[in-house]
This record gives C-alpha cells, sequence and structure tokens, in this order.
C-alpha cells in the first residue's frame, strides 16, 4: 500500500459532500466528525427528495441504527442512485443480530451492492449468517472470529468488509489488512463506530476502495490515540478526538499508520 | 440504606443492556452517559422490532420529550414486553402538563405499571392531577411542593417516584429519601435529567427498586459536584460529567452520597 | 442602534420559552446554545400538540433541515399560531436550494410571513429565486453576491433578512447592517448556524426585530471569538463556546459589537 497519508490528503482536497443516512444518535457526532476531517456531510431522509439529494452527493453513507420501514426505503432510494451514477456507497449493519426486521433490511441493502460494509465482529457474524452473541451496538465477539466471515461476506457481497476491534481487519475478499491502531476509549464514546463509516464513505470518493478504506481504519485510530493522550474520560476524549481529527497531518498519519497484510 | 457504593458496584458489574425509547434531543447525551457510567446503551422504537428487542434488553427507560403516535405506540409495546418477563421500566414524563396529548400518553403508560417515575417537581405535580405551573421541561415548582403529590402518585401508580431539584425526593408512598448531591449547572445542560432516567434503570436491575433509585441520584449529583469544580461553564461541564461518571468510584459515592431519610 | 448589550439583558431578563421545531442534527445542540444563552428551550413537533404548545411559547425556530412531510405540517401549524398570536417566528431555509421538496416547503413558509429569516448566501440567493451554487448546508457563494437578493427577499416577505458569513449582513429592505463578529472555527462545527436562529427567536421577544436581529447577530459572533481564543481545534471550540454564551455580559457585547450600517 502506498504512502497512508495521501489517502487523507486527497480526501481533503476533494471535500466531498457525504449523504449520510444514519440514526439519531449519531447524526450530531457524525456531522462534527466529518467537518472535522475535511468533509461536507448532509442528512437527508425523505422519500419526496431523498433521490434528489442523492444524486447531488458524491459519496453515500447508510446506518441501520434507529430503523423504520420510511427510513428503510430511504436508504434503498439512495443506494440504488449511487449504484447508477458509479458512485460509493457504504453500509453499516447496526445490531443487525438483534431483529428479523433488521435482517431483512440489511439482506435487501446487501443486495444493492454496497461498495463496503463496516461493522463490529458481532455485526459481521450476523450478517455473513454465522449465528452471532452481539447485542445492541456493541460486540461480544472478537475480531479474529470474524476474519474468516468477513472473507466470505466480501467475495459474495462484493464490498470491501471491515471489522472493528482493538485491531481492525479488512478484506476484499483475498487481501487483508490489520491495522493496529485506536484506542480502548473509542468505544466509550457513542456513535464513533457510526461516525467512521461516513469517513470511510469521504475516504472512497476517487480513491481504490481497499486501500481507501484502510487508510480511513488508520487514520481515524490514530486520531483516537492522540485524542486519548490527553483525556481524563470520554467526555474530554470526544472533544479531543474531534481536535485531533482536524489537526491530523497527511505526513504524521503516514508515520503512525499501524498497517499489517492479514 | 446500606452503602450507597454498592450499588453502583453491582450496576457496573452487570453492565446492564438498557433499552432507551427516548426523544431526538436526549438520544445522544443519554447513551454517552449510559457508557460514562458502565452500562450499555441501545436505542430502537420501530414498532417492527421494538418488542423483540425489549425482549433482549435487562431494563427499559421510556422518556416522551418528542412525542408522537407512532413512538408512544412503541413505548407502550415495550412496556408490555418489560411487565411481562417482570423486568423494570423507568418513565420520564417529560413536559406532561403542557398538551392534552402528553396527558392522555402519560395516563397509559401509567397505567403500564412503570417501575419508576421520575420528573421534575412541575411534571410529577401534574402527573398526579394537580394544576401545575411548568412550561416545556424546565421546573416552575419547587421539589417540596410536589412531595405529597409523589407519595400520592407513588400510591396509585404502585412505582416509585423520584422528583427532581436542587435536593431530590424519592418515595414508594411509604418510605421517602431526600438526596442533596447535585449542582446548579446541571440544568444549564440539556438532558441531563432525560439521562438520568437511563442510569436509574441501569441500576434497577437486579436490585430494589427504592434503594437502587435513591443511590442512582446520589451517583448522580455527585458526579454534577465533581464536574462542576473543574468547569468554566455548561460546555466545559458536560464534558467533565462524562468524565466524572466514569472516574467516580463506588467507594467515593459511598463517602459522597448525601442522602437522608425524609 | 443603541446599546447593543441592552438586547442580550433584556433577552435574559425574559428567559422565554423559544419552541423549536428543527433538525435531527441540531436538536442537542440547539438546546444547549438556548441553555447556555439564557433562554428555556423546547422541541415538540407532533400534529397532535404542536399548535397547543405553540400557544404556550414566546416565540418559534424553525429549521428545515432533515426535513418530510409531517414535520414541514407540523412548521406551518405552528407559524400560523404564532401569526395569530402576534408572537415572532424565525425561518431556517437550511439546504433550500437543493430539492424542488425543500423550495415548495420554503415557499410555503415564507407565505406564512416569517419575521426573520436567516440563512447562508446560497440559501438567501434560492430563496430570492436566483440560481445558487449551493450545496446541503454549506454555502459557496459570498455574502456580498447575497445583499440584493436579502432585500428583494426582505421587501417581499416582509421579515428581516441576516445572511451568515465572516461578515453578517442584515436588511429590513430599507436600512441594513453589517456585523464583523465571528471565527472561521464556528462553520466546523455542525448546527451552530441552525442554533443561532434558536437564539434570533429567543432575541425578538418584546424587542424591535431589525436591532434584535443584529444584537443576536453580535453576541453570537463575540462569543465564539471568545471561544475560539481558547480551542485547540473544533471539540474544545463547541465546549468553550457553550462556556462563552454563558458567560458573556451586555458591558462586554456593547465593547465587543463590531455593527455597521451598510
Amino acid at each position: 500500500m502506498e504512502d497512508t497519508g495521501l489517502y487523507l490528503d486527497r480526501m481533503r482536497a476533494a471535500a466531498p459532500l457525504v449523504h449520510n443516512i444514519t440514526n439519531f444518535v449519531a447524526m450530531n457526532i457524525m456531522a462534527n466528525v466529518l467537518l472535522a476531517a475535511g468533509a461536507s456531510p448532509a442528512m437527508v431522509h425523505a422519500r419526496e427528495e431523498v433521490a434528489e439529494f442523492a444524486s447531488l452527493a458524491q459519496t453515500l453513507s447508510v446506518n441501520i441504527g434507529t430503523l423504520d420501514p420510511a427510513w428503510a426505503e430511504a436508504m434503498e432510494l439512495a443506494a440504488q442512485v449511487m449504484n447508477k451514477a458509479g458512485r460509493p456507497w457504504v453500509l453499516d449493519p447496526v445490531g443487525v443480530g438483534a431483529t428479523r426486521f433488521r435482517q431483512e433490511v440489511c439482506a435487501r441493502l446487501v443486495d444493492l451492492r454496497p461498495t463496503v460494509i463496516r461493522g463490529n465482529a458481532s455485526e459481521v457474524l450476523a450478517l455473513a449468517g454465522i449465528a452471532a452473541t452481539g447485542r445492541g451496538a456493541d460486540s461480544a465477539d472478537p475480531v479474529e472470529a470474524a476474519e474468516a466471515a468477513a472473507r466470505d461476506l466480501a467475495r459474495r457481497s462484493g464490498a470491501v468488509v471491515a471489522v472493528s476491534g482493538p485491531v481492525d481487519y479488512v478484506t476484499d475478499g483475498e487481501e487483508g489488512f490489520r491495522i493496529a491502531n485506536g484506542h480502548p476509549l473509542m468505544p466509550s464514546v457513542t456513535a464513533l463506530g457510526c461516525s467512521l463509516n461516513g469517513v470511510i464513505a469521504a475516504f472512497l470518493v476517487g480513491q481504490p476502495t481497499l486501500e481507501a478504506t484502510v487508510a480511513a481504519l488508520a487514520y481515524y485510530g490514530l486520531a483516537g490515540e492522540r485524542a486519548a493522550a490527553g483525556a481524563a474520560g470520554p467526555g474530554g476524549f470526544q472533544s479531543g478526538f474531534l481536535d485531533a481529527l482536524h489537526a491530523l497531518r497527511p505526513e504524521e498519519l503516514t508515520a503512525g499508520a499501524r498497517i499489517s497484510r492479514a
């Protein structure tokens, strides 16, 4: 993989308009994360305008957190626009293992060929059809347990699949990478995983999918490491994390990224 | 009442999955408060999945802040699941005195026997059927004015009733407690009251209702005192409050709780 | 214009109940901004109660950010109540140029005679019927380009029109003011523009529209300058901004406001 910082540099130069159809918990922090990273977020979901708005966006992020049928329809409409335009979209299958409704909606969304699917180990296992033990948005499975499922899901769906955890795993079904950046305080702030999907969507614009996803995860994790250094707890960490996303320079990402082939 | 810190210790050991059906203003801070305290929050409301998800949760928190009929139905469905399973649920009757719609929804919810009802003095007075002067989410009545109404509401509903204010009051209709922890900056951050109901819901899992509620209020107020010590205003306070919820140890709660029988 | 700080002083003395019908991204920060400034925010939108609640509020703020038809109907119902009662209301036409749905909803809302319309240059241009290049919530047009459109929109609608940017412009169609307060970090925090509309709504209660709007913009921008002085990035800035809104005294506003006739 080439210089990791270049992916950040090009994302900021593009400053893409990221269309997010996401959950109520994540809306605000996700917009702030995208602004701090250097992208331009927008949240639009009504059936009356979601396709028209998607046609203006360079990239799309879909998150099923606080799902209902009208929002699921909006997700499908927007994903179809991105597919037709040849533009990327990212799926975050929050809590997919928890209810039948989530499984059905996710099955329809995976059929719409997301460019990237990112979840925790339990979500990736559930999505790959393997019984998982996750509950809500928290993972009860280690990343390693989901690696084979991730490769299988990537091959079947055509998506790059990313599994978040202490060490992240990313695969296109053939190649794989592990990203060791990150900090234990990150899961103690809500919706940082959701927000990461917006950042991945931003990195995908005009960049190769597998490498851009890996670079986005390294950038996000490294910002978490920086923020943790000065934080007394999850409140200070959230504030410092936005500052770190904003301040981190491409050459610092190149130097600090801990990426290895898996 | 036994050692207050033990209630915090047992809540953290249980790390319960708290199902929240709450308002749009509170969603994010409520999830962050629960994560900082040591519980596992989830927000799910669609009719298609709310009962199924409730059956996975150890406890439920219901808040009528940004109410509409579909959300009210979700609240009823989830409360019925908790009742059937013998699991606790907490009601936050935000602004119940303001509109007929809120009064009707709250009447139906109180009929579903919440384990705990927590509100400000105006809300408790309104819920007890006494004309109150509250407007929106802010209370115009002092806590003392609501103590008799709280006891009456507790006897009629079977719930433990908590009245938030400078000194909180908690009663099961027979016994009563006052909790003097807290800080004047707390009402200057939105949705800290809403978020407290999630914390109460977490404390209720496997613990006696009256004492667990009192302990949750003391924990929350003590974290507020700590956060205020280092805060220049409501912005810094919010951040420091999450840090304090996270850092506070059971023995510190035991030492700092200011609980008296009323 | 008289002493700018007096407008802040009178707003805090009134501590008005501000009814907000706003987007999901802005809900939390908007409530926190209003609390920090000294007003009392409430968010209510259901058809079953929105008119009844509006009748309790001194002022209304409407924001079309995450629009759908039910929310648009709520906005119209509440605006009608304010008109009938002779009370002020403020319109934030977020991303009005992006979709036909937004244009149609905004046309209906402008017909309901908002007291103040505030947007960025792209939004004001779009609302005035001039082709604009804005996308989502970010402006691609400079404020100066929108000044003629703002005057035209003010004359046609009867509203005071405010254009946000590095230097704000406010006009009633005849007189105009420029407000040079503010800081480049402000657009890097999401929904600070949305939240400003709530503050304008609060300032309008019992005060002359044009001058109250100008004073609200100066107050907001000056708080941004203060917060930026101590901020390492957008995370720290957001927290410090709430602290500054809370701490800023009327005499400091009088001294720090940079208002000129345009």
